[in-house]
């Protein structure tokens, strides 16, 4: 599918894209450039990196697809620093959690004989670093592919088909929809937990033994590294917002059914809950289990 | 340990505790009473159930320990029915989730000759139902015993010893203590989760599609039986306001530092939440993987 393809930022996204490419044969030669000279280390190892580069330009000589997988507030000015190396027709893609900016500003960044679309693979997870790495990280989890207006119709089927080719199931909006989409499925629920965390840190340390697997799961999210999820917040701030003032209205009517003893009221509230929750589609990994 | 444990609404703790309690030698004979006739007749063909009754006097004719299943709102009226048919010396305990009402109300519908201490094995699931039994249910997990200032400590100690020879990680509070804990460890997020969802509800359904893993796993509490959640949220309806309410305090403080694009005040709570998220206690689920 490609002759080669570069990540630039190899950590869990990148180092799992890349044995999950050659493990379904997607490319022939893999290279990977990173800002850290520990993380170049490691690269220097595995059996799914044949490249690794210190400087992101020198990394994208000859790529015919370059995925940038670093932090979202990051990958516009590496565009830029990237786009007079690149070979005319390369494929450009990101995995960034927002879209808006980036497919814009990014597709501004780079010379207009370089493909450029928008993607958000929804596989990460609060580990992070390519220790945790996994080529099946992808399999059956959705996958947003966010074309411009402009953007060519092959290009953003191109970039459809590769995450297809690693399993994932996707679905193509624009950016602005995606933004709206994962403000409310990912970055307000992972800020809600985030503020419950840091409420429950102001109270008894000894309730740190008594939370029950509930509460393990529920605030799974919230371990996540707070400079990424501060970055994505900020480049979705709008969005989020939004979604977080009418998730507000919802939350003020559960607590004045509470609050006045309206057990219809506050049932119903749950009812809708869990019906909404019972709908949600089972993932890659519960059809494993 | 005990000659006749009598399980009082053999749902998914209370059939797991009979399959544990006969595991682990804890018990001769079991007996369990159900209102349902479709779980008394499921009931009739399991192992750990060697007699099943239609009337709750009738089961608990003969018990040296009695633990009420059902759910919170009906536990006391429960206790008052049986009252009558229990043999002097009887220990009585519960699994409710709310222990302030269940304590004081059930200490006063049960003779004095009767000992009575609630308990709350955090262990629950929003799995429900015998058929999702497991007599490893409880093993590593926290349970809280709730001794009321009278009652005998000897009374008190017999079902801690209980609980940890089902595996449990005890903590003995009052009943007022345990509320406040569960009320933001447990009914908070619950109910938090429940409210997104609901507001989830009122969305696009095409997002149903969407949810990445992170999605699942913060939701996975909104499944639980909406009648069930109802009543623990009414009994202990003054300690989650209160909870809430401060909670809400630290998400107006998040909502403002994303309106107000403040970084470092965003990264900040995102730092709190983080460092709690990896100071909880790992499950025994957890050791077990």
């Amino acid at each position: 599918m490609f002759e080669r393809i570069v990540i630039l930022g190899p950590g869990l996204l990148g180092a799992s894209l890349l044995q999950a490419a050659k493990r379904h044969g997607l490319c022939k030669h893999t290279a990977v450039w990173s800002r850290r000279p520990e993380t170049r280390l490691k690269c220097e190892n595995q059996p799914w990196c044949d490249a690794v580069f210190a400087e992101p330009g020198d990394a994208v000589a000859g790529a015919d697809l370059v995925v940038a997988c670093t932090p979202v507030d990051t990958i516009v000015p590496l565009l830029a620093q990237i786009a007079p190396k690149l070979k005319p027709g390369t494929m450009v893609t990101d995995v960034g959690s927002t879209k808006s900016l980036i497919c814009r500003q990014g597709r501004a960044a780079l010379p207009a004989n370089i493909a450029f679309v928008g993607s958000h693979p929804m596989a990460g997870s609060e580990k992070t670093g390519l220790e945790h790495a996994d080529p099946e990280l992808f399999r059956g989890r959705a996958c947003f592919v966010t074309p411009l207006v402009e953007t060519p119709a092959a290009d953003a089927e191109k970039v459809v088909r590769f995450w297809k080719a690693l399993g994932m199931e996707v679905a193509t909006t624009t950016p602005e929809a995606h933004d709206e989409i994962v403000a409310h499925l990912s970055h307000l629920p992972h800020l809600l937990m985030s503020a419950y965390c840091a409420y429950l840190s102001t109270r008894d340390p000894a309730w740190l033994h008594y939370g029950g697997p509930g509460l393990r799961d529920t605030t799974r999210v919230a371990g996540g590294d707070p400079a990424l999820w501060k970055a994505i917040a900020m480049e979705n701030r709008e969005e989020i917002l939004r979604a977080l003032d009418a998730f507000q209205r919802e939350l003020d009517l559960l607590r004045a059914a509470l609050h006045n003893q309206q057990d219809f009221a506050l049932r119903h509230i749950l009812e809708r809950g869990r019906d909404y929750r019972v709908r949600l589609r089972p993932l890659g990994e519960d059809k494993k289990r």
